[in-house]
């Protein structure tokens, strides 16, 4: 027995996107992304959104998130975003690397998500224009937080008509964009360009392709460049189809969706269940697929020695832990582990 | 009819490889290399060179090239390579990125092969350790070369011994080592560490693989920074035993080798059609699966309106062009370009 | 009448200063520090220090901060700071620019000054040898610090001493650093190499030199690569000459000691002053030329009407301001602002 | 006896400029280029170049050339300049780090000069916007050249136009650039924006200032954010006065013609009197004020015995000399190294 919920990045892939890449294996076709199926996804990206996009399809969600801000960030500028932001404590500075050395400005705020009022605070601290300062140019949030939060689009909004107002551009890290607008309903195009985001990370991986992201542009003032910006990263694939046709089946007949919904749903489950248990404590809204809590190290002991795998989370206290589910979570899973929580001694 | 001879990136994937991506998809595995698959390829690495050495999994020869000079070569430092080498021409600066701003030194040599004569013209022109000047660090071989063509163990290792005398480092972009190892008959450690390369860019991609590069570290000297490269590159996959699975199969019952002869053969059954038809010239020995010709205009659009695909390729002269086989590449295709080019007015 | 208290960077330079230039400009000398007067000063700063060191000439001590960071922090590095550092706040990404795009971390401190307590906090947040981050490669202390106090010799070796022992280096940014050793009264000895100190950017530009900075390196471990990163960042003079000179002229007859002493009795005086004033408070102690207070609105606009210079200080408040003395300011100065500000309405 | 013929960075100081230094330190400034003298100084270049510009003084002429390259030129771009350019030999990679990682093109030109012809086969080894090559976008032109010749009116529209019909920006770097306009009798104008050059490292420390070059921005669509790219590198000087005061003085009353004139005059005596010399060649017109001759050891050493130094110069061959004359080489020390060299054995 046992189960996994270390991370949506332990969890396999799904069975449609498998297929996918395996029916993508069709005879040759033209490397670097003038395969078809490269070809056409931006037309999908854009039915998808409502709107023209730009996409590069890169392999990891760091060079999406790098990519990006270096878009939107000349090398003396500065990132405005949240102190636990994938971007600030988990990229080992990629940022910095494809910026050319611009700073990361690493702001508190409750359940992971940025503030006016925090932003206000940041921006109060730089003398705008001063030569000897780096100049504040983008504002970057996480969808869903890293707190398993999500931002409602009128959250999004707000910051991005205040990024906007001040000469900031607004990027999302949506390495869990399917399940933050699964997890409050809104379409993709609510909580993305409709709201003032400017460039998302749009990632699959985490949700059951095997390596598929991609950089949306929404902003018609970013030019090709993106173009040699990918490929001096060493993020052009030579094989783009097999990128390209995980986005496809990830996009057929709403897998991203579905596969979203039942993560967010085991992940709703595992969280009430967990909030019954003794000595736990839920720690922030679970409107996503990451559950934060705060259990006892016994415990915690207890359910890794009955193989329930999750990770200590020290940014939520002494005795923190995150649970992630995923499209691969069973309903056994999370019952297995709810019963042997609440076997513990 | 018609095929694809514009490189081997565009053909797809060996079905055993595809195979090993599917039974990798089993249940949760630990993200970011601590899976089995991963954690079990530096062993099969060192069995397959014969050789202690550190293993960096990335998607794209650029990736593994430049993360490789990155670890040879100060950003004061310089590479000297071919002048047209990958790196050199096709990287849209990769390795300057990725090295924090050395220069490359391109040199010319005949058939795609430094020269120790062209090597130590370059080296004349430094001021050795003068603080104005760029300092010499690394020299980079394309094995096979950009001329299709094979260094031998001897001509690897006289390289080698000039550059380890001046305290330069060796860097071999393997984008199609098995191609080259199988054209000359060579084992892994006779054309590598042997002779005296200090780090390997290991290809697969081009030989059946769907994205898979690694990073072979022989060097002793090379330490554990190459983590810190490759996560603030972007290039540490989550899903990382899907990168491994590709590995294990390539390596499984000498995959790279079968793939490789077969890709070899059918370049060298073209190669000699083609040195028969009249106005066609081969231009360098044809070693492992790339053909460099000179054919006439009238031809090569003849060849295309019968859906025969070649590229143009001026760096060898106005009617240059460059035919590039692969392990799906068959017979037929081979003989129905052979024909169709028999057949041209 | 009035007088500036801006900076002293807005000061002129001492005559003996100007005179040591005057005399260098004698016939021709070797360029780029081949000449005897730059090949004299690394002897002087060993006898200065009291150590072996290696010393680099350079015109601005943003560059010799920088210089200093990349000699000791990795692009995937992180330098500690306080969250005031000059590095950290006035220098426009330079560390981020010359390290490669390593991060700054900037940490809260009393009175302008780093606590093992604050560092070993920042520390906590790090997985050490975790390749998802950066890594903690140094702690930057400023002497004297940006709240115009002073290290003691104790206290910086127990900042070293907490850094040595977790494989960081010490950098000393000693824009000030005359101004910190005679502010306590300790030895250039007792509170770089001797406290631990790794590499120091000695500042003359603050305490009368025109413009004249030196990365002074103790460390033994750091190579003569510095020569290249001063060169490739455009620092390496040609006329070196003429900052040597100005070095020299700094040392003889201890003219650091002399201009130094001057410039914080001056602030001295003028924080006694001030402290008398209603409605002025001195934020921090007054040990070197730099002052902080809270000073009301009305009183600042009140000086500066009768031509008395002086900066707000946002860092310190919303009434705070800042007053710089230098070797140039006068007693007649001093006594012109207090009694100003005791005239005020 | 003896003297120095090894570079005008050898000589020292002209008195006005000395002069100037010396009244500038009266009483306090503001820093960082807010001072009077600095202020006034794009005004005066204006008037010097008959144009609007953008002035911004460094300290040193590979900082003026890296700046200058990244204003104009992406990561992602190249720049094409002589293989025997500053920009390409002797800064150390320094443009490379500016520009953050973009590329040198350097190319072969008879007397230190780029030729259209020669330019052209440069940029058709690139495909244009093909993502996997570094982009063309930037012509750099020396004047006077590497050679000691000067480009004409004319010769630099040619360039200029070729390049900006290719969407391409013009940098001159401009060590000797009094030198260059005085040596073929132009006007500041005629070899600056009104042949096409959009930005110009112009020089005065080789043409006797002590350390004084300054950015000169033509193109009006290149932004303030020189500004900050001066600052992150470490090239704001906080005493700007005193570079701004060797610029005044270096156009007072044209000080920069006349120590040119006297230079150039030098050099013109001593080329043709080492014409006259037997076993010894001047290798290209002496047009400014250096002359590059080849000339047997025996003669180079009888004249280093005899204290007149000059440096060998490789790219000249294998007895090739250089000897450069600056504003303060007098009539004596011609005459004295000619009547060396005629009585040499």
């Amino acid at each position: 027995m046992g189960a996994s919920f270390l991370s949506d990045n332990a969890a396999g892939v799904s069975p449609e996107i498998l297929e996918a890449i395996v029916r993508a294996n069709d005879g040759a076709a033209p490397a670097y992304g003038a395969d078809v199926l490269t070809q056409l996804l931006t037309g999908r990206f854009e039915e998808f959104f409502g709107h023209p996009v730009q996409c590069y399809l890169v392999g990891t969600g760091t060079a999406a998130n790098a990519l990006s801000l270096a878009a939107l960030c000349p090398p003396w500028g500065a990132v405005l975003c949240h102190e636990e932001a994938h971007i600030a404590v988990d990229e080992c500075g990629a940022p910095e690397l494809f910026t050319g050395g611009a700073k990361l400005l690493p702001l508190p705020g409750r359940d992971g998500k940025l503030s006016i009022d925090g932003l206000q605070r940041a921006l109060a601290r730089f003398r705008g224009g001063d030569q000897h300062q780096v100049q504040p140019a983008a504002v970057s949030l996480s969808q869903a937080t890293e707190a398993g939060t999500v931002y409602r689009p009128d959250e999004i909004a707000a910051l991005a008509e205040w990024a906007h107002a001040r000469g900031l551009k607004v990027h999302m890290d949506g390495a869990r964009f399917a399940n933050a607008a699964v997890g409050i309903g809104a379409s993709p195009a609510e909580i993305t360009w409709r709201a003032g985001v400017d460039i998302l990370s749009f990632g699959a991986t985490k949700n059951g392709a095997l390596a598929a992201e991609a950089v949306i542009v929404f902003d018609a003032g970013i030019g090709k460049e993106m173009l040699f910006r990918r490929k001096r990263a060493g993020h052009l694939f030579s094989k783009s189809r097999f990128l390209a046709a995980q986005f496809h089946a990830y996009l057929d007949g709403d897998l991203w969706r579905r596969n979203a919904a039942h993560a967010n749903g085991m992940a709703r489950k595992l969280a009430e269940g967990l909030g019954r248990i003794s000595g736990v404590a839920v720690l922030h809204p679970v409107e996503a697929n990451e559950i934060f809590v705060r259990m006892p190290d016994a415990l915690a002991a207890f359910l890794r020695q009955h193989e329930f795998l999750l990770h200590d989370w020290p940014p939520s206290g002494a005795d923190g832990r995150r649970l992630v589910t995923s499209p691969m979570t069973t309903e056994a899973e999370v019952d297995g582990l709810l019963a042997a929580a609440a076997d513990a001694p």
